[in-house]
């Protein structure tokens, strides 16, 4: 789908489950507020021609129901309880989403309780390390100053019907899960044993990815933070890169298996020489190698800036074994030191000085404060998160779609991970203003 | 269109014009590099309903033209010679967009010279105050690190053929004009006159407006940046009025015409609680009026926080002169200190105490460097522009659109301007989020 | 004394009063705590001339008592209750410095409670707004994320009986109060009041003026933060000045009395071109006045920077009435618009263009919270405080004095203010950077 | 000397070296600037007790030369070439430092020529890697909003008689040397050979240490920015730590010799729990060593952050081989990694859960531009070095002391390294924030 294309006859069912009829009268009723209507639709795809094909061959666009405020809701709030989960590792925006949450649900419904479940799907289970939090505004006031999760949060699954008795004792009836590919998938499991088990509790996710690569969905909450505090290391590389003769500031970024953040922050800082993304593999050797390019980039700069996503493989990397770690990631050697490895025995074999400083700025990245554009996103996302569980909706997150809030399926979020277009515009630009490429082409065809 | 429909009937042409057949092979040609092909298009409509009805109408939905490389070019880079002009207000990110078309125009293309035109439109006449400087990457290399425009700006226009007379004497064929609706308006006018006279000179305008303003384009650039700083101003209010008994803090922002500053500074600092922008009348009287509302905030919390933007006007406040600035924008009277003081009025009358603080923060905010997101959007924009220009295109803009960069003709840009759609999400969720209009009632309900 | 000397003969007795004998064993006791002799003193002076002739002339040299934990304390602290008041203007770090006194108090010392009192002076009066909040670690825990102040504040003294009878009936024994002169100057009646009843109240006070003009005191917490925050505002001067043809940026700096962050913000930001402070005559008129020289400015640069501190009276400017606030500060003219409007005029007639911008960030610099110097400054004078309280040490101000710190008597603190020494290093950096008086001289000697 | 005492007796010689008789008259002559007499002293010591002994025994106490102005000069300015260098590794406020001492230099003396040598010493030295820039106002314009060294810098000294030959040859007759303490020593024996050969060039340093380690001198420049960027680190450790159960976040910082910035950075962010620097002792085993207090605070809180500076050396960890860097700092094992493994192995022996994140922002903090404090303190450095200069003295560097900006011999500056004093407010503060020892002791006593 657009700049990371989905071929419409991939793409699953879009239509979102729901618990059943609304009955209930929003409280947000009255005034000017504006309700959506079911029927509204947001196209999946925005470039014409597959638009025009899809209306040829089947009269229908693919679309993502609209999020927003239903006039009449499912739960009645006065009597429900809900929950909130966090999971997975940091992201920036944490404590934004789960205090627009909790405001939502007490300031816009009225509902009767909110819980804040401890330490990821293990609080909601019954071997749960602490009791949930009673979340109130009180509670909540300020925690968006703050970057973690005041929930805290873990990896790994527990077993659905131990989660749901938990859910079940405290009549929690909607919950909200905050996480990534696995907690969604986990949330996905989470709901088909509740329908197995006739109950009626929805579970909406807010997908949580700070290597923005969720499928349907622009862009994740935290993204923006992470790449504002990567140029911010990036700069830092590029000023001891300058700082040493044949000097070399090495940089890894997140980017597990998509390296949107390694790319928009290369952007965002155009001061880098070198940007490695996982969708592209990564030649050590030989003379149109990268180790050949930076020597011929030093001999002629004296110093080199280089960025690499954690997901990248050099090509000629072997790497039998495959460990998972408890979210079910893939376990990968450190590119980062094995990078600076490899440079330093290619100069040293050469003969030429080397000055290089390597950054691995990580976990200063995952634990700030939202910037501001995040804050709003994420407000938008728990109050659409929020109007779409109190309307009765189930297996789904709420996703940001061509200038509309939306509907997803967690299906759909969860299908494959979303990756950097190598023709799309994103990765055409890192390769114009690094000209990691072409830089010595276009230089010769001035002379 | 989507959040701020213009109906498909009122759309203008969006056909971008050209000089002549592209000739040239782009020297971008070889490697990896994607180029566009000039039939892809980005759907104007993302609502499935517009988009059905008008091919059932038309058999065509209305779309911009892709932007992008260009496989051929209309300009032979050896022999040409670019100019670029900034005009009008600061705006965060001014520095980045000259820089990257500098560089690209350069390193990209290989033009022959980048003339930088000095103070605005008035540098292209015959009467400028300084000769243009000459843009190299030496020149560039830093200053994207700065706030302001190095090539500095001014307000008004300037004679068309005085202007072309100019550009003639410095064989400058290809111009990129920065700049916000009047400086747009000016650009077309010089394309009419170019026109006129048969010369074949390219004008390529980005759009800047700090207030988001511009019709046809998601976002321009300077805006998040502009956020991000109004954030911190609002947080500085919050912490002003908690700090007094019966403490407020007032802020005014920009916005002209439209509020998106005020709106989305508002969501992403969650403590306000009042927001005024143009496109909703304030009425400031009466039991529903903001007096009375600030009244009753201050009697339950004894802090209040207040957004306005600067072209809100009170209903009750008579305006007869309606004096315009040389950029042809009308000079309002300064609603920030009126309204402080029919505040302070208001409460000295019913005799309650108030510590009312006020903040002004504009110049600060225009002034700043450009944050990571608009640092890459401002890199995105002026490649695309270079890329327009090259191609022989001719009085468009750059925008952004459904999640590509377009091609937008100037006649749609200076339409009218953007607002906010008082139905769409951004506004229902400042009234959301501030309660301004329904957390009476909703407490009520509670009871 | 040293950058600011009083003359020896000039100096209050430097003995600080204590309630009474010290007889009980500090809870620090043991492990590798080192506690503070009564007999250890900080010299006032540290030229060597001073020194000396005070040695022959007396024998002795004055000096502050050492500020640190004392073996033996005055209070039991088990039986001990204490209260935290904030008065004045908003300052960074004024949670700083409760959130470190409350956790003092109780990890420390281990007393029985502390009392916020909230909204200055007056929420120690029987006619309080609110009760006092009741800190705990549990309150405190985030509060120092935030600027502003918790217990919030007011101006204005309030009488000493009545105040004693709020404390005696909690049985707060300890007292710190955190404010500026007018505070102080209240700490010092109340102290006399206390034993004028025969009780045994202590009242420690934190000196708080973000104008740094407290005099006994090398540095006051905030002013840090405070220099950071005005640069910020310089800097966006300084585009706006370049950013047009004679292009002016002029902002307003707090500075009553003393122009301390004026002097210090324009050598944090080398692009300022005029400093005014209270402590220099500003001469507007004649050929040497300021506007005759900012016009040759101009003439050669076409871009100025001018610093005004809110203190400074233009020499021509008539003030007859002189109105004091609650505080009993002097209500002055606001000399910015005063400035903008004679600069305008001047220009206006001279018939040379100007493009001025006014910039006034005093509410946005109050309220940011305090950088890191300034918080780690403000926890240890929170903790001295503690530990002077503690050792039933009264009428008296923590302070920082040739790297150590220190016993000030409130005597000397509100003795006068704190004013820049126009022959001392910070002003003539500040001549020799801005070049305000000499740059035209110096520049005719190189010829 | 205060915080650090060297005793009295241990002290060098004060006096500063000088090239000869000042027989120029200083072109700041004129207007209000004032000059600083040679008489001026500061005294080394502020606590009373010290300064009567010395009196008492010598009638004298050791004092500073008073840095600042003289109204006659050694060197005649317009025939004077300068030169500045920067040595090792990068510090904020380099740039500020070559910015102020090019412009005070050109604008307030006027001299001939200053050139900037490249890539530290190595630029001084016949085998430069590249010919020194020429620094000019224009060359030196923005250069302080960059971090990093525009002149670049290297480890390791160069040949005296060589360099002396290269700035003969440029005719360079004053020579500022910015770095530490191998730096100062490389200068020192620079003027030796000076002397030697009968030359008249005049060395002055700026100690460049961005752990604060420099003798004789307050605070040097860089710490300040050094402990703000180290704070951010610190913040996302504690997110990190709360973020999971039994969650540590473990920060390595700077600091080979003393521990200033672990401490300082921990004083400014409340949340550190164990800070270890190289002045202390530190025991891993055992029951009160500091793996048993961890499992204890996990068990108690759930979280810890700890701090650790770069040259601590766990008691236990042998240490054979010492080798030296090219700037002969020892090469120690990275203690970080080191920590990190005694940990998880020590969780893991015991079998109870944790999660560990490492932090280690060394290039991060290094090469951020500096805060506004460090940036007005490094004004007045280089100003005072080029008044030093001019002045004719050598052999010396620009300190910070007791109020007054001093002269300070080198020979004092690297006769050892600054540490903190374990029974000064500093390590005690830090004692008293983390409760490292103490707290199980107190909430004891408070039972």
């Amino acid at each position: 789908m657009s700049q990371n294309s989905l071929r419409p006859s991939e793409l699953p069912n879009l239509t979102i489950e729901r618990l059943g009829e609304n009955t209930f009268v929003s409280p947000l009723k009255g005034g000017t507020r504006r309700f959506v209507d079911d029927s509204e639709k947001i196209l999946v795809y925005s470039i014409s021609d597959k638009v025009k094909d899809c209306m040829d061959k089947t009269g229908e666009v693919p679309s993502f129901e609209r999020a927003g405020p239903r006039e009449k809701i499912y739960f009645n709030p006065a009597k429900l309880n809900c929950g909130i989960v966090t999971c997975g590792g940091l992201c920036p925006g944490l404590n934004d989403v789960i205090r627009t949450i909790t405001l939502c649900l007490i300031w816009q419904y009225g509902v009767r309780k909110v819980y804040g479940f401890r330490y990821g799907y293990a609080g909601l289970s019954s071997n749960a390390f602490e009791e949930p939090m009673l979340l109130t505004p009180e509670v909540v006031d300020n925690i968006h100053l703050r970057g973690g999760s005041i929930l805290s949060s873990s990896r790994g699954p527990q077993k659905p019907d131990d989660m749901i008795d938990q859910l079940v004792k405290r009549d929690v009836k909607l919950l909200f899960a905050i996480g990534g590919d696995g907690t969604l998938k986990g949330a996905s499991a989470l709901t088909e044993t509740i329908k197995k088990r006739g109950l009626k509790i929805s579970v909406v996710g807010i997908p949580k990815t700070i290597d923005n690569d969720i499928i349907g969905v622009e862009q994740s909450f935290g993204f923006s933070t992470a790449v504002d505090a990567a140029r911010s290391a990036i700069c830092g590389a590029h000023e001891e890169a300058k700082g040493a003769w044949n000097g070399v500031g090495l940089v890894k970024l997140m980017g597990r298996d998509s390296g949107f953040i390694a790319a928009n922050a290369t952007l965002a800082n155009s001061d880098v020489n070198f940007c490695f993304v996982p969708e592209v593999p990564l030649i050590l050797e030989g003379e149109n190698g990268f180790l050949r390019q930076l020597e011929k980039r030093l001999d002629r700069k004296h110093h080199a800036v280089i960025v690499i996503a954690e997901g990248v493989e050099p090509a000629e990397y072997e790497q039998n074994e495959k460990k998972k770690d408890a979210s079910g990631n893939v376990i990968r050697k450190d590119v980062g030191p094995l990078l600076k490895r490899k440079i330093k025995e290619y100069f040293q074999k050469i003969g030429k000085p080397l000055s290089l400083k390597y950054i691995d700025p990580s976990y200063i990245i995952r634990s700030v404060p939202a910037n501001s554009h995040d804050s709003a996103f994420c407000l938008a996302l728990g109050q659409y998160a929020v109007h779409a569980g109190m309307s009765g909706r189930t297996n789904m997150v709420v996703g940001y779609w061509n200038q509309y809030f939306t509907h997803v399926p967690i299906a759909l979020a969860t299908m494959k991970r979303k990756k950097i277009a190598l023709q799309g515009f994103l990765w055409q630009m890192v390769l114009g203003t690094t000209g990691q490429e072409c830089r010595e082409k276009i230089k010769e065809s001035r002379k």
